[in-house]
């Protein structure tokens, strides 16, 4: 699950757990308000699935928290990961095309 | 297509194609490093489709671009765009799940 090219997903995840967490909101609060279910904002936060455009405007929307500042914070915490390896590091399984809709 | 939740996937594109062009390079060459298809690169440059992180990390080093490089570019330029509407702005069909694997 966690391979070099998964860890901007779960970066994501991370943060967005923090930030509701930091707010002493529930899961169900969140994903009620962002309208999507329970069990995938779950899935999102563990960096298990993968956000579209429009969902992360939503779980954002539902945090109050700028989808700018989300970026640059995930940003700045990248730079500060190890180095990723190259494309060859990243195993065509590991590396599943999403459709956006 | 261009709903207000759209509009990281739109930018994100934006600044891929962006940063390729500012090389000289061609579809088909980044495309075969970052070992997806032309097709697909194409549709993710036009916003029209949503790359997995795996996707945008082998993308971002077939382009030699740090992911936290690309994150806060991106941040920078949501920042100076209008602010968003609510979660209610985007329509539920505007905005699916997307599957990570």
């Amino acid at each position: 699950m966690t391979t070099p090219g998964a860890l901007l997903r779960v970066t994501l995840g991370e943060e967005l757990r923090r930030t509701r967490q930091a707010q002493g909101r529930s899961l169900r609060d969140v994903a009620g308000e962002a309208q999507v279910s329970l069990g995938f904002l779950s899935e999102i936060e563990r960096g298990q699935k993968e956000a579209s455009s429009e969902l992360l405007n939503a779980i954002c929307g539902a945090l109050d928290l700028p989808l700018s500042t989300l970026l640059m914070t995930l940003g700045e915490q990248l730079a500060d990961a190890p180095v990723l390896g190259t494309v060859r590091d990243i195993s065509p399984a590991a590396a599943p095309e999403v459709a956006a809709a």
